[in-house]
């Protein structure tokens, strides 16, 4: 029973998906979701998820969206499989999902506003707004700041090991690493660090492969 | 080893945990924090929390922020006290999972946005802007038309019992009842029929007994 991945190369929570199962050395299925044509917000993907978003899994009869949903679902599936990805310890496990929230909650939501100004705006010819630049940066800053504090005494973000907390940052970090808001991360010299050891691991040269073999969908 | 609590009693995120301590039965520590002085801006409350949000949770050397974080924490720890809050089946977890994640990404966002223009605005002494409470009603019409559909076949969000997945929605829920904006409650049976049983929860009782001792902090 295979799993299946509706989605795009190019988005973010599709790749979140997709790198942790290449982490988990798991087979899976891809379909691309044709979101030029508006295929996400048609039948028969709007079954998958009514929300009208990528990406949306299957495994057998459970359908499911939301990647960070998706991902958890992999990785408890699969505890004997590639890299482990979370910690099973009470305190470990609880000091995991505050990142993995922190990323959702804090990091998330300014990074992909600071992606739709340098990139998705010149993809639909539109300008970037250097005034709106400014105050994105200026809380992003803020952000790294408190990551910067804690890499300092962390490896990786929830602990000693690289788990989905970290795994879920790199679709986005990959993105920001082609912008001028690079600078932000390059000033952090534990982040830097950080950011460098996630974006070397195999599983992302994968979804990266991956993305170059299907660009032009 | 006492859970503490720091948070203010009107904030939904504050309710979430004490919320789902009332819930598991669990005895814990309320501190209020002054945030019209501005006190979760700066320290002590910042090394519990340096993004500068209530609420902030200790127990021993643990210290967690992020509400939907906390919460899981405290079900985890203590599978067998009060309601069970979680399903341990993998695709049902898989599936309580995702609505939590719909309910942090798609409902609180849209929510949260009528909450500030019709009870937050005027504690400021602004005006609500109707012209964008008509652009996030028609939004959260599209979301509560999802919330519809699954609990047509569902007596809870996540499946036949109450867990995190629902209780994450009830502050906000709550707030919105308040407002012109529970007329899109009303108007959907099921939505409708779910809120009317959660807002009825004893544990959601002491939530508001809690909010009514302290109106004044």
């Amino acid at each position: 029973m295979a799993m299946k991945v509706h989605g795009h190369v190019l988005s973010a929570a599709t790749q979140r998906v997709t790198l942790t199962l290449y982490e988990k050395e798991l087979d899976f299925e891809f379909i691309a979701v044709d979101m030029k044509s508006g295929d996400h917000k048609n039948e028969p993907f709007i079954s998958l998820n009514p929300f009208g978003q990528v990406p949306a899994f299957e495994h057998g009869d459970l359908k499911l969206c939301e990647s960070r949903a998706i991902t958890q679902y992999i990785v408890h599936e699969h505890p004997n499989k590639g890299t482990q990805l979370i910690f099973r310890d009470g305190k470990k496990m609880a000091i995991m999902l505050m990142w993995m929230q922190i990323e959702a909650n804090q990091l998330d939501p300014v990074a992909t506003k600071l992606a739709w100004e340098f990139i998705f705006k010149k993809m639909f010819g539109l300008e970037t707004d250097l005034v709106a630049v400014e105050e994105h940066e200026a809380k992003l800053s803020k952000v790294l700041d408190v990551y910067e504090a804690r890499l300092t005494n962390s490896k990786y973000i929830a602990g000693d090991a690289f788990s989905l907390a970290d795994l879920h940052h790199l679709p986005i970090i990959q993105c920001l690493m082609g912008t001028p808001s690079k600078k932000l991360f390059d000033e952090r010299p534990h982040v830097s660090a950080w950011c460098a050891d996630m974006l070397a691991r195999p599983a992302w040269a994968k979804v990266i492969a991956m993305q170059e073999q299907n660009k032009d969908l």
